[in-house]
């Protein structure tokens, strides 16, 4: 029998805690036998919760923590004087070797600061990356860094590339994965000092499938696997992502309700549209993971339903199945011998 | 009467150069009594396509230009080297006062580095921005700096803000507009280096209306009118504004040709659907300007059609009569003072 994979699963982040979270929990174990969860939060809460379904109950366990650490609390703060946060004995547990990963849909600030300093960074890695996986045209890239990391040198950038290059290709499953560093022109001698900086290094590493620099307009035809950027850069292409998207899917609904006319032709092309707009829905390939810790740990968006918060916890499985931080350990290591 | 304004345009740049170029001189020339274009680039090709319109005489004048600067040159050796391009022709015309304004929709690279070089900076201003309007679900934002000037300083970005907010202001028509500056979260202790330092800067501005940061998110709802940010982060966000868009589109329109259902449907909304995304076209709204030059300097899209050539022209009138160089070297010198 394969091995159990153990994830700890904060039930007080996000918009739609507990409920959604509850629900997310019991559709994973209830599809996947190798997973067990441990729920970390307001016990009374989370049993209300539970009690609404029937699951494998040998493979949730409920762990009681007092305190929630809300999204606009000052992270480093939050992390160092709630002790008994959902996010901090979570993580502690992924620490003390009692979990495998750590789901959390709560405070990023949180999430990413807890990261590195209660789990801690695998030796050799310099800093712990956010890697949400953003839709494209031809499927789905890694985006990374989309982390608190600001200010970030090019030995940071490359070992992005690396760590990025392993979970796309093991994790998602994309042979031989292609990198490219975002940039503002295609060419080599274009960019800030860090792309330039960057560029050359990365094209000197043999262990990467590195395609030169990506424009920000061929992000979302997926000219790359694997988009490489420090992190002031990848947030805002994360979030204008989102807020396009969303701008443009308000604006296509007011137009479609606009005209007699419009609004009948709406009623017919209704499925067909629903089921494109699905396909640029992130949600569907579950969270985003903070890469080089030492367990692995999986933001979710603050949005997040059942159906993310159940493909954020079976993503673990993959991780832990594929040893990727023993791959990231020795690659690194490799590195720098 | 009023003070004719003399446009030099640059009949070989961009994708439908000089065809597009032409029409949109010709239908600018023909809606406003006030300008007088100049037509720089190879005089057969823009004679050959003048012939196929009736115009007012008078009012476009071809002055020829052998070379052409392409879009894949290195723009400082084009500038350097092809002194009879129309680029580099209609440059000189802008700096000996010979024309009032340039609009191009050719090499981006030329044109920022032609500014600088050839048209010359306003004394005091330190950096001379690309400021495109962005289309909101609200209107228009202008996005300064989207230009080459990378690796920004805190000082650049102040003065990005006030050259915006008076284009804004004064050629825009938008009174007293608000100013945000791009970050990775709403906070004022958040940001890269050049962030945090710039924040309290603009902060202490009386003669702009700073509101804060603003996340990529809130871009597309229109949250404020003057988006600041140095030209890396820009160029960023502009070009995943359109790549998002047109995936989007094409996504959509592969969705309603998925089914006979949804094809029926496509033929009712389509009249309402072109609409609403013709709300979202840039190119209503002219050309970016590059501000704080000693005349002014308009890039349009290299996919400019007619309407934006003619848009991009017209919009230079409004530029002289509001007297914006006189204002900016009024407010930035002041503030030298």
């Amino acid at each position: 029998m394969a091995e159990k994979v153990k994830v700890a699963v904060d039930a007080m982040g996000g918009d739609h805690a507990p409920a959604e979270i509850v629900r997310g929990v019991v559709e994973a174990v209830s599809e996947r036998d190798r997973i067990e969860v441990i729920l970390v939060g307001i016990s009374d809460k989370i049993e209300a919760e539970l009690a609404k379904y029937t699951y494998p109950r040998g493979r949730i366990q409920v762990v009681h923590a007092s305190e929630v650490i809300a999204t606009e609390e000052p992270p480093v703060m939050a992390i160092r004087k709630k002790k008994d946060s959902s996010i901090v004995v979570a993580m502690n547990m992924v620490k003390n070797g009692e979990a495998d990963a750590f789901v959390s849909a709560g405070s990023s600030g949180a999430i990413l600061v807890g990261g590195q300093l209660l789990v801690g960074r695998i030796k050799g890695v310099e800093r712990s990356p956010l890697a949400p996986l953003i839709p494209t045209s031809k499927g789905v890239s890694l985006l990374i860094d989309c982390g608190a990391n600001v200010d970030a040198r090019p030995s940071h950038l490359v070992q992005f590339a690396k760590m990025g290059s392993i979970y796309m290709e093991h994790v998602i499953g994309k042979k031989n994965p292609t990198v490219a560093i975002v940039n503002i022109g295609a060419e080599e001698e274009k960019g800030n000092a860090l792309v330039k900086d960057t560029f050359p290094l990365l094209k000197n590493c043999s262990d990467i499938n590195f395609i030169g620099s990506i424009e920000a307009r061929e992000i979302p035809n997926g000219y790359a696997d694997v988009i490489v950027c420090e992190a002031f850069v990848g947030n805002v292409i994360l979030k204008l992502y989102e807020g396009v998207g969303s701008v443009f899917q308000a604006m296509l609904m007011q137009g479609l309700m606009s005209t007699m006319r419009s609004k009948i032709g709406a009623l017919l092309v209704k499925p067909a549209v629903k089921k494109t707009l699905k396909s640029f829905d992130a949600s569907e390939y579950g969270g985003a993971p903070l890469l080089g810790l030492k367990g692995l740990v999986v933001k979710t968006h603050g949005s997040a339903k059942a159906k993310e918060v159940k493909n954020s916890i079976i993503q673990c499985i993959t991780f832990k199945e594929q040893q990727i931080n023993e791959k990231i350990k020795k690659n690194l290591v490799q590195e720098k011998v």
